[in-house]
């Protein structure tokens, strides 16, 4: 069966795996934290790619950052990573093949060959974590846009001003959907700015964890509008915490298109990895 | 060249032209006022379709409402027209065929074909009248999603049920963006309830305006930053009364996606209509 050598890049950490083409992991995940420089993390892929490039196929990468839509590099800055790391040479890091995509985007791929969007044309993936992730399928095919950087959740929550997202503008989804979100809406509502989600989440302090859940259903019901997908498959850390049923529920009531689910992801916490490795070998 | 017999199906009007494949108007454009019952609207299509579809191919309607995917009846309710209507059977309307799409897509699939965003793959198309149209046009493609519903620009301008919204939900980017919403946008501001749309453009009351252009604006930013389009256009009776310049400069300054145009709809008036034809037609 073919395999993938697949390398999953977050600002914090990095993964690394083989995967074949029925989104299985073959190998140990390798794991690392992420360096601070450009020339650490180009050292450190080389290492990994030089051990296993014979094994597999093709090089998959789940990458922090947009991807543009040749699969072969990263359009504009990516946050918490070293600056240059946008100006990365993927291609020339292996004599083999090198396929590119965002993370959020594999995640969401992952989820729609193997996971819980499997047989569902139309998906839009949210990954709430410490920001939120976009992830988005038409018609079977994962949107990009006109340069690939489509999928990003920054639409507003409000319009006067009131919480400053990390984007450089205000009070888009993210920065209340997200686990920083929350933390702020605990802030907001508990006066304290030294509460932390953790607090929130042991004492299920349920004025504060519903508000945030408000917030995640009406950036739901938008999606439904624009999209009328089958499916809104909610994942990474903070998903944990929301009530599927209840959003499902509700965002039904409140939509003008027609029903849809929501689900929680199914494809593990390597669905960057998988989804990218099913990407890049080219499995539909 | 091949044409169409075009039918725009709106709560207030109805519309009837004889258009080519070129989206050329070739007959005068018939008008009447929408009929109250549902008996009296299949009758004036009856009478409409009888005097003109000997010279026609196919017969093409625009209308208010969801359509399906298989372009031949409504999803759902329409508002202000005669509640019967979504169960209207098109299809037995002519013994030539029928092709039924909503107006707001025909009308992107217009400007995309003749019009502002001709030779661009990517584009969303706002129609600000008394509510707000959505015409989403992907990879060259109409977007409709898994039912046909897609393009609803119902997603929330802020979450705490401050404005109510025709669709019965809060606070949608229709009740901002609209005329209607730039009445209400007014009556906050002025405190006056019998302020009219009117009133504020005549008297170009900048606070007013600049509410409304900067909702408008936030809405933009939010699309932007979901589909990373060519562009954004905006049609309709209100798109008069924007800066288009103001929208575009501002929004890209806003973005995490990549650079987009705004740009004013250039096929006119009767573009559902146009629209309505050339897909019709199959003009691609």
């Amino acid at each position: 069966m073919r395999t993938a050598l697949a390398i999953d890049v977050g600002g914090t950490k990095i993964y690394s795996a083989i995967i074949n083409e029925k989104g299985e992991i073959l190998s140990e995940v390798e794991k690392y934290h992420t360096p601070k420089t450009f020339s650490e993390i180009k050292s450190l892929f080389e290492d990994i790619i030089k051990r296993h490039e014979d094994e597999v196929e093709i090089i998959a990468f789940a990458t922090c950052g947009a991807v543009n839509n040749t699969n072969d590099g990263i359009l504009g800055s990516t946050g918490n990573i070293a600056k240059e790391y946008p100006s990365m040479d993927f291609k020339a890091l292996s004599q083999k093949p090198v396929y590119v995509e965002n993370d959020a985007n594999a995640a969401a791929w992952a989820e729609h060959i193997i996971g819980a969007s499997k047989g569902m044309p139309y998906s839009v993936m949210l990954t709430l974590g410490t920001g939120v992730g976009g992830g988005i399928i038409l018609d079977n095919k994962l949107y990009k846009g006109k340069n690939g950087a489509a999928g990003e959740m920054h639409f507003k929550m409000c319009t006067d001003k009131h919480r400053k997202c990390t984007c450089g503008s205000w009070d888009c989804f993210e920065a209340y959907a997200s686990g920083t979100g929350l933390k702020k809406t605990a802030e907001e509502i508990s006066g304290n700015p030294e509460i932390t989600t953790y607090d929130v989440i042991e004492k299920n302090d349920r004025e504060i964890l519903d508000r945030w859940q408000n917030d995640i259903l009406e950036g739901i019901i938008g999606l439904a509008n624009i999209f009328d997908p089958d499916v809104i498959v909610l994942s990474g850390s903070m998903a944990e915490f929301v009530d599927i049923n209840y959003l499902e529920k509700e965002a039904n009531k409140e939509i003008v298109t027609t029903p849809f689910k929501v689900v929680k992801a199914t494809a593990g916490n390597y669905s960057g990895m998988i989804g990218a490795a099913l990407l890049a070998l080219g499995v539909k």
